[in-house]
């Protein structure tokens, strides 16, 4: 029997997680839902309906596990307490800062209607989080470090566009080859962020505009770029187009640390990813937890969880016994 | 209260988990036991009794976790089965191909002990397969590889000690830097085990031995080098003592996979591990399941369990709220 999956919200992410439907053969595109006027949203998978969000309560015997797919800042506070009251819900809630309280609105809602909310999945918080969390129990005496990119910033993107005669830009934020190094080599270097990355800026500006000005207001914009090594490239609107327009991300947790009855010896453990795509890769993690959560769900479990409580094997089609066998 | 452990033969792994013990402020360890007279074996910690393995059963009250700390090919298959029916037990199994078989034997009698087994812990069985698991889940489309070194290989080494003329010699076990690259790169290879790994020897010869003919003999073994590409040098004892007397390993798990409509985007993930001693590390991770063994049979659970059942979270001194706040 295959796993039925909503998708609540069909921006970047939510597109993302139809296209990975398709990779896993246990599931099956249930519904998608949308606050924009349905009958305008065209889907890639035929013969799924495509429904407003007010509609959801009415898909409740059709869909065994909803991927939320709206952003942190204002859609998931409320969406996904609400939502957990109906489904089994996924989300890559990603405010580092609010997770506890998010957990708690979460955790009280699925308590009362038996249902599993698994949040902030992704890659971080996400594969990152187990990463830190693996790494940090193994080796007890070390230092975690995480570094972020090579990849888009949309933040620091959308703050070069606000500069006056800028059409358009796109900001990369880039791990330091030397950062890297250093921490590789065990010595475990306290590192500042301008030490750890450099910020590389792509503008287009407008016809006539005074470039060195741009350049010089970018590099010097407080919290954004002030604090980092930052170049500034200027280009066209076609080389925009053309080099930049995908969403690629990535990142790096290292933990180094000592084991031995002097501390004499230094383990590195490194995880990093390189991704084309950071929404379909987000999206990709989101299934795998899908599938966790009507597991999970079906074994009578409810309440909300995160990456680090759930048994890895529940992420995998296979049954135990093939893992042990081919995996482990 | 602190979790009381047992450490069940005393090799270098043995000694890796009293090293590991310390660096855990939640563990304590509260008996050795050895094969050999107890009277002729000194442990590092005081006070800690030093029993024959046949006294193991007399000390159930006073272990909450026995981590067993022999081999694969002769201990484990037995003791493994026979300690889970008097304790919760770790065990570092690594022969892939039976540990099917393993896990039946010793969930038979933990079943009927009520005690948890957690096997085949360590880092390849272990991370490494935790690693493949989840690389895979997320990227259902893709291809793994797994590259073990730089490291000492025992088994080569002692191939080079049977070589007549060979005073004493190490081997090393390298991934190729061309086969990484080629994997990182999206285009997913078909490798062969020659284009993977090279294979460094360090060869103390006898005084007057003919190098050439050992050199020859080494690179033409058969199954140990002949399908190789084998660098052999010849070194003095004490350059082999000073230089090569360590036990390092690691190794790369890495998958390469496809997401989107069209398939379009690549993603890279890749963990890695850069050891200074495999016993201390391996070590090292048997200490953190024997964190979630003896939580999980508090909880009332029983019988064999792998790496992949365990959640994360069980491995952490940390409680579930502190993790979530500071390390998700």
């Amino acid at each position: 029997m295959s796993i039925r999956v909503g998708i609540f919200g069909y921006g970047n992410l939510g597109k993302g997680v139809e296209a990975a439907i398709r990779q896993n053969s246990d599931m099956t595109l249930a519904a998608v839902f949308t606050r924009r006027n349905p009958a305008t949203l065209k889907i890639q998978t035929e013969g799924v309906p495509v429904l407003n969000i007010v509609k959801a309560e009415d898909m409740v015997d059709e869909i065994d596990v909803l991927i939320l797919c709206g952003g942190s800042a204002t859609d998931l506070p409320s969406q996904t307490p609400e939502m957990v009251k109906l489904f089994n819900v996924i989300d890559s809630y990603d405010t580092h800062a609010k997770i506890p309280l998010h957990f708690e609105n979460v955790n009280n809602e699925a308590q009362k209607s038996g249902k599993v909310g698994i949040i902030s999945v992704g890659w971080d918080p996400g594969m990152f989080s187990l990463n830190r969390l693996y790494a940090s129990a193994v080796l007890s005496e070390g230092k975690d470090y995480t570094f972020w990119g090579k990849g888009v910033s949309q933040g620091h993107s959308d703050a070069i566009r606000r500069v006056e005669g800028v059409l358009d830009g796109k900001q990369y934020t880039i791990p330091t080859e030397s950062a890297l190094e250093a921490v590789r080599s065990g010595a475990e270097p306290e590192l500042t962020t301008r030490q750890k990355l450099i910020r590389e800026c792509f503008v287009v500006a407008e016809e006539g505009a005074d470039k060195a000005r741009i350049e010089q207001e970018i590099k010097t914009m407080p919290n954004y770029f002030a604090d980092y090594d930052t170049t500034v490239h200027f280009i066209t609107k076609e080389e925009l187009e053309k080099n930049h327009s995908g969403i690629p991300h990535g990142g790096f947790v290292i933990r180094s640390g000592k084991t031995g009855f002097n501390k004499e010896h230094n383990h590195i453990i490194e995880y990093s990813l390189k991704l084309d795509s950071n929404p379909e890769f987000t999206a990709s993690v989101l299934v795998a937890y899908a599938r966790a959560a009507y597991r999970l769900n079906s074994e009578g479990v409810s309440g909300c969880k995160t990456v680090l409580d759930i048994p890895p094997a529940y992420l995998s089609q296979k049954s135990d016994s093939e893992l042990r066998k081919e995996l482990l």
